[in-house]
Protein backbone atom coordinates (compact mmCIF):
# COMPACT_ATOMS: atom_id res chain seq x y z
CA UNK A 1 0.00 0.00 0.00
CA UNK A 2 1.88 3.18 -0.86
CA UNK A 3 2.15 5.93 1.58
CA UNK A 4 -0.14 8.31 0.37
CA UNK A 5 -3.01 5.74 0.50
CA UNK A 6 -2.21 5.22 4.04
CA UNK A 7 -2.49 8.58 5.07
CA UNK A 8 -5.77 9.01 3.54
CA UNK A 9 -6.68 5.67 4.88
CA UNK A 10 -5.53 7.12 8.66
CA UNK A 11 -7.15 10.32 8.08
CA UNK A 12 -10.75 9.09 7.15
CA UNK A 13 -10.50 6.85 9.96
CA UNK A 14 -9.67 9.78 12.16
CA UNK A 15 -12.77 11.33 10.42
CA UNK A 16 -14.99 8.90 11.60
CA UNK A 17 -13.64 7.82 15.30
CA UNK A 18 -13.93 12.20 15.87
CA UNK A 19 -17.35 12.10 13.92
CA UNK A 20 -18.95 9.62 16.06
CA UNK A 21 -17.11 10.85 19.66
CA UNK A 22 -18.58 13.95 18.52
CA UNK A 23 -21.95 12.57 18.07
CA UNK A 24 -21.72 10.43 21.43
CA UNK A 25 -20.80 13.60 23.08
CA UNK A 26 -23.96 15.45 21.64
CA UNK A 27 -26.17 12.37 22.48
CA UNK A 28 -24.69 12.31 26.23
CA UNK A 29 -25.49 16.28 26.53
CA UNK A 30 -29.40 15.91 25.22
CA UNK A 31 -29.85 12.86 27.74
CA UNK A 32 -28.44 14.68 30.30
CA UNK A 33 -30.50 17.90 29.20
CA UNK A 34 -33.81 15.61 29.12
CA UNK A 35 -33.68 14.25 32.49
CA UNK A 36 -32.76 17.99 33.71
CA UNK A 37 -35.58 19.84 32.06
CA UNK A 38 -37.44 16.29 33.66
CA UNK A 39 -40.03 17.96 36.31
CA UNK A 40 -40.24 16.33 39.80
CA UNK A 41 -43.78 15.36 40.68
CA UNK A 42 -43.63 13.86 44.27
CA UNK A 43 -46.53 12.21 45.42
CA UNK A 44 -47.00 11.92 49.64
CA UNK A 45 -49.50 9.45 49.83
CA UNK A 46 -50.84 6.72 52.91
CA UNK A 47 -52.37 3.37 52.19
CA UNK A 48 -55.39 4.32 54.10
CA UNK A 49 -56.43 6.63 51.75
CA UNK A 50 -58.41 5.51 48.73
CA UNK A 51 -57.74 8.78 46.80
CA UNK A 52 -54.29 8.20 47.54
CA UNK A 53 -54.57 4.98 45.50
CA UNK A 54 -56.39 7.11 42.73
CA UNK A 55 -53.81 9.52 42.64
CA UNK A 56 -50.68 6.88 42.24
CA UNK A 57 -52.48 4.56 39.66
CA UNK A 58 -52.96 7.67 37.21
CA UNK A 59 -49.43 9.38 38.19
CA UNK A 60 -48.01 5.85 37.71
CA UNK A 61 -49.47 5.68 33.87
CA UNK A 62 -48.78 9.31 32.83
CA UNK A 63 -45.28 9.06 33.76
CA UNK A 64 -44.45 7.56 31.15
CA UNK A 65 -46.58 10.47 29.21
CA UNK A 66 -45.43 13.63 30.68
CA UNK A 67 -42.02 14.73 31.35
CA UNK A 68 -42.26 13.94 34.89
CA UNK A 69 -39.91 12.44 36.85
CA UNK A 70 -42.41 10.56 39.93
CA UNK A 71 -40.65 10.44 43.24
CA UNK A 72 -42.85 8.29 45.94
CA UNK A 73 -43.26 9.96 49.10
CA UNK A 74 -44.61 7.52 51.62
CA UNK A 75 -46.19 9.36 54.62
CA UNK A 76 -48.46 9.04 57.41
CA UNK A 77 -52.11 10.43 57.26
CA UNK A 78 -52.54 10.65 60.72
CA UNK A 79 -49.50 12.65 61.28
CA UNK A 80 -50.86 15.04 58.59
CA UNK A 81 -54.38 15.64 60.25
CA UNK A 82 -52.35 16.30 63.88
CA UNK A 83 -49.95 18.69 62.23
CA UNK A 84 -52.57 20.87 60.35
CA UNK A 85 -55.09 20.71 62.99
CA UNK A 86 -57.60 18.88 60.29
CA UNK A 87 -60.44 16.83 60.74
CA UNK A 88 -60.72 13.11 59.23
CA UNK A 89 -63.73 13.30 56.60
CA UNK A 90 -66.27 11.03 56.64
CA UNK A 91 -67.40 12.61 59.80
CA UNK A 92 -70.42 14.15 58.67
CA UNK A 93 -73.14 12.00 57.69
CA UNK A 94 -73.72 13.08 54.23
CA UNK A 95 -70.37 13.85 53.02
CA UNK A 96 -69.39 9.94 54.07
CA UNK A 97 -72.34 8.90 51.99
CA UNK A 98 -71.10 10.60 49.03
CA UNK A 99 -67.70 9.21 49.33
CA UNK A 100 -68.75 6.12 49.45
CA UNK A 101 -70.67 6.52 45.79
CA UNK A 102 -68.06 8.92 44.84
CA UNK A 103 -65.23 6.25 45.44
CA UNK A 104 -67.24 3.53 43.24
CA UNK A 105 -67.60 5.85 40.52
CA UNK A 106 -64.33 7.13 40.07
CA UNK A 107 -63.08 3.51 40.54
CA UNK A 108 -65.06 2.35 37.62
CA UNK A 109 -63.76 5.76 35.69
CA UNK A 110 -60.25 5.35 36.46
CA UNK A 111 -59.72 1.66 36.33
CA UNK A 112 -58.55 1.50 40.22
CA UNK A 113 -60.45 -1.64 42.14
CA UNK A 114 -61.76 0.58 45.07
CA UNK A 115 -64.37 -1.19 47.15
CA UNK A 116 -65.49 1.06 50.10
CA UNK A 117 -66.22 1.46 52.32
CA UNK A 118 -63.26 0.93 54.30
CA UNK A 119 -63.48 -2.28 56.32
CA UNK A 120 -61.81 -1.70 59.65
CA UNK A 121 -60.86 1.50 61.35
CA UNK A 122 -57.70 1.15 62.57
CA UNK A 123 -54.24 3.58 61.51
CA UNK A 124 -51.43 2.05 58.91
CA UNK A 125 -48.39 3.53 60.93
CA UNK A 126 -46.87 0.19 60.99
CA UNK A 127 -47.96 -0.15 57.63
CA UNK A 128 -46.52 3.05 56.52
CA UNK A 129 -43.23 2.33 58.38
CA UNK A 130 -42.84 -1.07 55.93
CA UNK A 131 -43.49 0.86 53.02
CA UNK A 132 -40.82 3.47 54.34
CA UNK A 133 -38.20 0.72 54.91
CA UNK A 134 -39.15 -0.64 51.29
CA UNK A 135 -38.30 2.96 50.11
CA UNK A 136 -35.41 2.63 52.39
CA UNK A 137 -34.19 -0.27 51.33
CA UNK A 138 -34.22 -1.03 47.54
CA UNK A 139 -31.39 0.18 45.36
CA UNK A 140 -33.11 0.92 42.16
CA UNK A 141 -35.24 3.39 43.94
CA UNK A 142 -38.99 3.79 43.34
CA UNK A 143 -39.66 0.26 41.58
CA UNK A 144 -40.08 -2.14 44.94
CA UNK A 145 -41.83 0.81 46.41
CA UNK A 146 -44.76 1.06 43.49
CA UNK A 147 -45.55 -2.87 43.41
CA UNK A 148 -45.18 -3.73 47.49
CA UNK A 149 -47.97 0.02 47.78
CA UNK A 150 -50.23 -1.47 45.41
CA UNK A 151 -50.54 -4.73 46.28
CA UNK A 152 -51.37 -3.34 50.23
CA UNK A 153 -53.84 -1.14 48.59
CA UNK A 154 -55.83 -3.96 47.02
CA UNK A 155 -55.32 -5.51 50.56
CA UNK A 156 -57.36 -2.94 52.21
CA UNK A 157 -59.35 -1.19 49.33
CA UNK A 158 -60.15 -4.38 47.50
CA UNK A 159 -60.42 -7.72 49.43
CA UNK A 160 -60.79 -6.16 52.56
CA UNK A 161 -57.70 -7.86 54.77
CA UNK A 162 -57.05 -6.62 58.15
CA UNK A 163 -53.50 -4.95 56.36
CA UNK A 164 -52.28 -4.03 59.91
CA UNK A 165 -51.64 -7.61 60.63
CA UNK A 166 -48.05 -8.76 59.85
CA UNK A 167 -49.15 -11.45 57.29
CA UNK A 168 -51.04 -9.05 55.15
CA UNK A 169 -47.73 -7.18 55.10
CA UNK A 170 -45.58 -10.43 54.06
CA UNK A 171 -47.71 -11.71 51.42
CA UNK A 172 -48.00 -7.85 49.89
CA UNK A 173 -44.52 -8.05 50.04
CA UNK A 174 -44.53 -11.54 48.41
CA UNK A 175 -47.03 -10.29 45.64
CA UNK A 176 -44.50 -7.58 45.06
CA UNK A 177 -41.36 -10.24 44.17
CA UNK A 178 -39.48 -10.01 47.15
CA UNK A 179 -38.27 -12.86 48.55
CA UNK A 180 -39.32 -14.33 52.13
CA UNK A 181 -35.98 -13.49 53.40
CA UNK A 182 -36.08 -10.24 52.32
CA UNK A 183 -39.82 -9.18 53.13
CA UNK A 184 -38.20 -10.67 57.24
CA UNK A 185 -35.57 -8.11 56.77
CA UNK A 186 -37.66 -5.32 56.15
CA UNK A 187 -40.39 -5.98 58.72
CA UNK A 188 -37.57 -6.12 61.22
CA UNK A 189 -36.07 -3.00 59.67
CA UNK A 190 -39.62 -0.95 59.48
CA UNK A 191 -39.53 -1.19 63.62
CA UNK A 192 -36.05 0.51 63.72
CA UNK A 193 -35.16 4.29 65.05
CA UNK A 194 -34.15 4.73 61.44
CA UNK A 195 -37.28 4.07 59.69
CA UNK A 196 -39.42 5.63 62.81
CA UNK A 197 -37.94 9.19 62.44
CA UNK A 198 -37.92 8.73 58.28
CA UNK A 199 -41.54 8.50 57.98
CA UNK A 200 -42.12 11.28 60.64
CA UNK A 201 -39.53 13.54 58.48
CA UNK A 202 -41.27 12.41 55.08
CA UNK A 203 -44.98 13.86 57.16
CA UNK A 204 -43.25 16.82 58.11
CA UNK A 205 -41.80 17.32 54.68
CA UNK A 206 -45.41 16.87 53.81
CA UNK A 207 -46.75 19.74 56.26
CA UNK A 208 -44.07 21.87 55.78
CA UNK A 209 -45.40 22.33 52.13
CA UNK A 210 -48.62 23.21 53.88
CA UNK A 211 -50.43 19.75 53.07
CA UNK A 212 -53.72 18.98 55.34
CA UNK A 213 -54.36 15.91 53.92
CA UNK A 214 -53.03 13.21 51.26
CA UNK A 215 -52.52 12.31 48.29
CA UNK A 216 -50.77 15.63 48.16
CA UNK A 217 -48.85 16.14 45.09
CA UNK A 218 -46.08 18.50 45.18
CA UNK A 219 -44.87 19.23 41.44
CA UNK A 220 -41.41 21.46 40.81
CA UNK A 221 -41.90 23.73 38.19
CA UNK A 222 -39.02 26.58 37.26
CA UNK A 223 -37.62 26.33 40.85
CA UNK A 224 -41.02 26.77 42.46
CA UNK A 225 -42.91 24.38 44.17
CA UNK A 226 -46.70 23.93 43.40
CA UNK A 227 -49.13 22.04 45.22
CA UNK A 228 -52.01 19.96 44.44
CA UNK A 229 -54.86 17.67 46.80
CA UNK A 230 -56.71 14.79 46.04
CA UNK A 231 -57.50 12.97 42.90
CA UNK A 232 -59.23 15.54 41.27
CA UNK A 233 -56.86 18.34 40.09
CA UNK A 234 -55.13 16.38 37.31
CA UNK A 235 -56.30 18.46 34.62
CA UNK A 236 -55.11 21.87 36.86
CA UNK A 237 -51.88 20.37 37.37
CA UNK A 238 -51.15 19.37 33.72
CA UNK A 239 -52.12 23.06 33.08
CA UNK A 240 -49.75 24.03 35.29
CA UNK A 241 -46.11 21.72 34.58
CA UNK A 242 -46.88 22.49 30.50
CA UNK A 243 -48.45 18.99 29.72
CA UNK A 244 -51.90 17.46 28.67
CA UNK A 245 -54.77 15.86 30.66
CA UNK A 246 -56.57 13.40 28.43
CA UNK A 247 -58.24 11.37 30.98
CA UNK A 248 -57.68 8.59 33.33
CA UNK A 249 -56.43 6.13 30.69
CA UNK A 250 -53.68 8.24 29.04
CA UNK A 251 -52.20 5.54 26.74
CA UNK A 252 -55.98 4.57 25.64
CA UNK A 253 -56.93 7.97 24.95
CA UNK A 254 -54.28 8.87 22.72
CA UNK A 255 -54.04 5.38 20.63
CA UNK A 256 -57.77 5.84 20.16
CA UNK A 257 -57.03 9.31 19.35
CA UNK A 258 -54.45 8.55 16.78
CA UNK A 259 -57.19 5.29 15.24
CA UNK A 260 -60.13 7.71 15.38
CA UNK A 261 -57.82 10.92 13.15
CA UNK A 262 -58.15 9.53 9.58
CA UNK A 263 -61.69 8.91 9.30
CA UNK A 264 -61.39 13.66 9.96
CA UNK A 265 -59.85 13.62 6.52
CA UNK A 266 -62.18 12.05 4.17
CA UNK A 267 -64.64 14.90 5.52
CA UNK B 1 -110.33 24.50 -17.01
CA UNK B 2 -111.92 21.05 -17.40
CA UNK B 3 -113.52 19.27 -14.57
CA UNK B 4 -110.72 16.80 -14.25
CA UNK B 5 -108.33 18.99 -14.55
CA UNK B 6 -109.59 20.54 -11.72
CA UNK B 7 -110.01 17.31 -9.62
CA UNK B 8 -106.84 16.64 -10.45
CA UNK B 9 -105.20 19.90 -9.19
CA UNK B 10 -107.09 19.66 -6.00
CA UNK B 11 -105.88 16.18 -5.33
CA UNK B 12 -102.50 17.50 -5.67
CA UNK B 13 -103.05 20.49 -3.71
CA UNK B 14 -104.25 18.22 -0.85
CA UNK B 15 -101.40 15.38 -1.05
CA UNK B 16 -99.11 18.38 -0.63
CA UNK B 17 -101.25 19.85 2.34
CA UNK B 18 -101.50 16.22 4.17
CA UNK B 19 -97.44 15.95 3.76
CA UNK B 20 -96.57 18.54 5.11
CA UNK B 21 -99.25 17.91 7.97
CA UNK B 22 -97.54 14.84 8.47
CA UNK B 23 -94.08 16.25 8.45
CA UNK B 24 -94.82 18.71 11.02
CA UNK B 25 -96.50 16.20 13.01
CA UNK B 26 -93.67 13.84 13.11
CA UNK B 27 -91.27 16.90 13.51
CA UNK B 28 -93.53 17.98 16.53
CA UNK B 29 -92.86 14.43 17.91
CA UNK B 30 -89.50 14.98 17.25
CA UNK B 31 -88.87 17.85 19.15
CA UNK B 32 -90.70 16.34 22.10
CA UNK B 33 -89.32 13.35 22.51
CA UNK B 34 -85.64 15.54 21.73
CA UNK B 35 -86.81 17.46 24.86
CA UNK B 36 -88.02 14.58 26.78
CA UNK B 37 -84.68 12.66 26.20
CA UNK B 38 -82.80 15.56 27.20
CA UNK B 39 -81.26 14.67 30.88
CA UNK B 40 -82.53 17.13 33.39
CA UNK B 41 -79.04 18.79 35.93
CA UNK B 42 -80.33 20.62 38.60
CA UNK B 43 -77.02 22.97 39.74
CA UNK B 44 -77.52 24.15 44.03
CA UNK B 45 -75.69 27.36 44.43
CA UNK B 46 -75.00 29.85 46.79
CA UNK B 47 -73.13 33.46 45.34
CA UNK B 48 -71.04 33.11 48.35
CA UNK B 49 -69.44 29.76 47.31
CA UNK B 50 -66.59 30.88 44.36
CA UNK B 51 -66.67 27.01 43.47
CA UNK B 52 -70.55 27.71 42.70
CA UNK B 53 -69.15 30.33 40.43
CA UNK B 54 -66.96 27.43 38.46
CA UNK B 55 -69.71 24.74 38.39
CA UNK B 56 -71.90 27.22 37.41
CA UNK B 57 -69.79 29.01 34.03
CA UNK B 58 -68.90 25.20 32.97
CA UNK B 59 -72.41 23.90 33.07
CA UNK B 60 -73.95 27.49 30.98
CA UNK B 61 -70.99 26.46 28.71
CA UNK B 62 -71.60 22.90 28.16
CA UNK B 63 -75.48 23.39 27.95
CA UNK B 64 -75.41 24.14 24.27
CA UNK B 65 -72.70 20.98 24.01
CA UNK B 66 -74.33 18.20 25.97
CA UNK B 67 -78.24 16.96 25.50
CA UNK B 68 -79.06 18.49 29.27
CA UNK B 69 -82.03 20.83 30.45
CA UNK B 70 -79.88 22.82 32.84
CA UNK B 71 -82.47 24.14 35.83
CA UNK B 72 -80.95 26.73 38.41
CA UNK B 73 -81.79 26.46 41.91
CA UNK B 74 -80.21 29.05 44.17
CA UNK B 75 -79.91 27.97 47.93
CA UNK B 76 -78.37 29.25 51.06
CA UNK B 77 -74.69 27.42 52.36
CA UNK B 78 -75.72 28.58 55.66
CA UNK B 79 -78.62 26.35 55.35
CA UNK B 80 -76.82 23.55 53.89
CA UNK B 81 -74.12 23.73 56.56
CA UNK B 82 -76.23 23.63 59.54
CA UNK B 83 -78.72 21.19 57.81
CA UNK B 84 -75.30 18.71 57.10
CA UNK B 85 -73.81 19.41 60.60
CA UNK B 86 -70.70 20.25 58.17
CA UNK B 87 -68.37 23.06 58.70
CA UNK B 88 -67.21 25.83 56.53
CA UNK B 89 -63.89 24.84 54.59
CA UNK B 90 -60.98 27.12 55.23
CA UNK B 91 -61.05 26.49 59.04
CA UNK B 92 -57.49 24.67 59.02
CA UNK B 93 -54.89 27.42 57.61
CA UNK B 94 -53.15 25.12 55.62
CA UNK B 95 -56.51 24.38 53.86
CA UNK B 96 -57.05 28.09 53.30
CA UNK B 97 -53.72 28.89 51.90
CA UNK B 98 -54.56 25.93 49.67
CA UNK B 99 -57.68 27.07 48.39
CA UNK B 100 -56.89 30.94 47.55
CA UNK B 101 -53.94 29.37 45.34
CA UNK B 102 -56.19 26.62 43.71
CA UNK B 103 -58.72 29.48 43.52
CA UNK B 104 -56.44 31.55 41.46
CA UNK B 105 -55.16 28.88 39.74
CA UNK B 106 -58.44 27.27 38.59
CA UNK B 107 -59.82 30.83 37.75
CA UNK B 108 -57.36 30.88 35.08
CA UNK B 109 -57.65 27.53 33.71
CA UNK B 110 -61.61 28.03 33.87
CA UNK B 111 -61.20 31.50 32.16
CA UNK B 112 -63.49 33.02 35.24
CA UNK B 113 -62.15 35.77 37.40
CA UNK B 114 -62.51 35.01 40.63
CA UNK B 115 -60.55 37.11 42.30
CA UNK B 116 -59.47 35.59 46.31
CA UNK B 117 -59.78 36.16 49.14
CA UNK B 118 -63.55 37.01 50.31
CA UNK B 119 -63.51 40.51 51.35
CA UNK B 120 -66.20 40.54 53.78
CA UNK B 121 -67.79 37.85 55.74
CA UNK B 122 -70.97 38.42 55.81
CA UNK B 123 -73.93 35.65 55.26
CA UNK B 124 -75.21 35.92 51.74
CA UNK B 125 -79.24 35.45 53.03
CA UNK B 126 -80.78 38.71 51.45
CA UNK B 127 -78.49 38.16 48.06
CA UNK B 128 -80.02 34.64 47.69
CA UNK B 129 -83.46 35.75 48.83
CA UNK B 130 -83.28 38.24 46.20
CA UNK B 131 -82.02 35.81 43.34
CA UNK B 132 -84.45 33.72 44.45
CA UNK B 133 -87.08 36.56 43.94
CA UNK B 134 -85.59 36.70 40.55
CA UNK B 135 -86.04 32.86 40.02
CA UNK B 136 -89.86 33.30 41.01
CA UNK B 137 -90.56 36.30 39.28
CA UNK B 138 -89.46 35.92 35.82
CA UNK B 139 -92.31 34.55 32.91
CA UNK B 140 -89.03 32.71 30.92
CA UNK B 141 -87.45 30.86 33.41
CA UNK B 142 -83.26 30.68 33.91
CA UNK B 143 -82.52 33.77 31.43
CA UNK B 144 -82.72 36.66 34.05
CA UNK B 145 -81.51 34.27 37.62
CA UNK B 146 -78.27 33.18 34.90
CA UNK B 147 -77.21 36.91 34.23
CA UNK B 148 -78.38 38.21 37.98
CA UNK B 149 -76.13 35.14 39.28
CA UNK B 150 -73.41 36.31 37.27
CA UNK B 151 -73.45 39.84 38.15
CA UNK B 152 -73.93 39.13 41.83
CA UNK B 153 -70.81 37.08 41.68
CA UNK B 154 -68.55 39.45 39.71
CA UNK B 155 -69.12 41.71 42.55
CA UNK B 156 -68.40 39.53 45.59
CA UNK B 157 -65.37 37.95 43.49
CA UNK B 158 -64.08 40.23 40.94
CA UNK B 159 -64.56 43.49 42.68
CA UNK B 160 -64.68 43.06 45.97
CA UNK B 161 -67.87 44.79 46.86
CA UNK B 162 -70.05 44.21 49.84
CA UNK B 163 -73.09 42.68 47.95
CA UNK B 164 -74.99 42.39 51.27
CA UNK B 165 -75.60 45.91 50.54
CA UNK B 166 -78.75 46.79 48.71
CA UNK B 167 -76.88 48.88 46.38
CA UNK B 168 -74.98 45.99 44.96
CA UNK B 169 -78.04 44.17 44.80
CA UNK B 170 -79.56 47.17 42.68
CA UNK B 171 -76.66 47.60 40.39
CA UNK B 172 -76.26 43.90 39.60
CA UNK B 173 -80.33 43.61 38.41
CA UNK B 174 -79.50 46.88 36.25
CA UNK B 175 -76.82 44.97 34.92
CA UNK B 176 -78.41 42.25 33.94
CA UNK B 177 -80.88 44.01 31.79
CA UNK B 178 -83.65 44.87 34.64
CA UNK B 179 -85.40 48.48 34.46
CA UNK B 180 -85.01 50.19 37.68
CA UNK B 181 -88.64 49.45 38.34
CA UNK B 182 -88.71 45.77 38.13
CA UNK B 183 -85.32 46.25 40.68
CA UNK B 184 -87.20 47.98 43.25
CA UNK B 185 -90.35 45.60 43.06
CA UNK B 186 -87.87 42.36 42.94
CA UNK B 187 -86.08 43.93 46.28
CA UNK B 188 -89.81 44.22 47.88
CA UNK B 189 -90.33 40.70 46.64
CA UNK B 190 -87.47 39.43 48.17
CA UNK B 191 -88.51 40.19 51.63
CA UNK B 192 -92.22 38.19 51.44
CA UNK B 193 -92.78 35.51 53.19
CA UNK B 194 -93.43 33.75 49.82
CA UNK B 195 -89.46 34.41 48.70
CA UNK B 196 -88.01 33.03 52.34
CA UNK B 197 -90.02 30.24 52.28
CA UNK B 198 -89.05 29.23 48.55
CA UNK B 199 -85.20 29.37 49.69
CA UNK B 200 -85.58 27.44 52.31
CA UNK B 201 -87.64 24.52 50.68
CA UNK B 202 -84.62 24.91 47.56
CA UNK B 203 -81.80 24.43 50.64
CA UNK B 204 -83.93 21.80 51.55
CA UNK B 205 -84.19 19.99 48.26
CA UNK B 206 -80.54 19.98 48.85
CA UNK B 207 -80.77 18.44 51.81
CA UNK B 208 -82.96 16.10 50.85
CA UNK B 209 -80.46 14.69 48.32
CA UNK B 210 -77.42 14.60 51.38
CA UNK B 211 -75.64 17.86 50.24
CA UNK B 212 -73.16 18.80 52.59
CA UNK B 213 -71.87 21.37 50.94
CA UNK B 214 -72.12 23.69 47.69
CA UNK B 215 -72.24 23.54 44.31
CA UNK B 216 -74.25 20.47 44.68
CA UNK B 217 -75.44 18.78 41.02
CA UNK B 218 -78.14 16.34 40.74
CA UNK B 219 -78.36 14.68 37.31
CA UNK B 220 -81.53 12.74 36.74
CA UNK B 221 -80.35 10.01 34.57
CA UNK B 222 -83.04 6.79 33.64
CA UNK B 223 -85.28 8.00 36.76
CA UNK B 224 -82.38 7.88 38.96
CA UNK B 225 -81.02 10.90 40.85
CA UNK B 226 -76.99 11.03 40.59
CA UNK B 227 -75.42 13.76 42.54
CA UNK B 228 -72.38 15.51 42.28
CA UNK B 229 -70.24 18.28 45.27
CA UNK B 230 -68.12 21.10 43.85
CA UNK B 231 -66.52 21.97 40.94
CA UNK B 232 -64.27 18.91 40.09
CA UNK B 233 -66.21 16.04 39.26
CA UNK B 234 -67.50 17.23 35.49
CA UNK B 235 -65.10 14.31 33.91
CA UNK B 236 -67.16 11.76 36.12
CA UNK B 237 -70.25 13.38 35.70
CA UNK B 238 -70.04 13.72 31.85
CA UNK B 239 -68.78 10.01 32.10
CA UNK B 240 -72.28 8.96 34.26
CA UNK B 241 -74.44 10.87 31.84
CA UNK B 242 -73.49 9.23 28.66
CA UNK B 243 -71.72 12.78 27.33
CA UNK B 244 -68.01 13.93 26.67
CA UNK B 245 -65.77 15.99 28.95
CA UNK B 246 -63.51 18.08 26.62
CA UNK B 247 -62.29 20.46 29.00
CA UNK B 248 -63.66 23.86 30.52
CA UNK B 249 -63.96 25.28 27.09
CA UNK B 250 -66.23 23.22 25.24
CA UNK B 251 -66.66 25.06 22.30
CA UNK B 252 -62.91 25.96 21.92
CA UNK B 253 -61.64 22.49 22.42
CA UNK B 254 -63.70 21.20 20.06
CA UNK B 255 -63.32 23.74 17.32
CA UNK B 256 -59.90 23.64 18.00
CA UNK B 257 -60.17 19.41 16.94
CA UNK B 258 -61.79 19.78 13.81
CA UNK B 259 -59.03 22.22 12.78
CA UNK B 260 -55.76 20.18 14.07
CA UNK B 261 -57.56 17.16 12.58
CA UNK B 262 -56.46 17.12 9.03
CA UNK B 263 -52.78 17.17 10.33
CA UNK B 264 -53.28 13.48 11.38
CA UNK B 265 -54.26 12.42 7.38
CA UNK B 266 -50.92 13.36 6.09
CA UNK B 267 -48.94 11.29 8.68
Amino acid sequence: MPVNAIIIYCNILNTVVYTFSFGFVLYSYYLLQMSNSRKVVKLFYDIISPYSWLAFEVLCRYRNVWNIDLKFKPAFLGGVFRGSGNQEPGLVQNKFSYMVTDLKQLSELFGVPVNPPLPCKKGTLNVMRFVTAVAEKEEERGVLVERVSRELWKNIWSTHQDITHPASLTEAGLKAGLSPHEVEELLILSKSQQIKDKLKSVTQEALDYQSFGLPFIVCHVNGKAEVFFGSDRFELMAHRIGEKWVGPHPVKTLSENVITAPPYASE
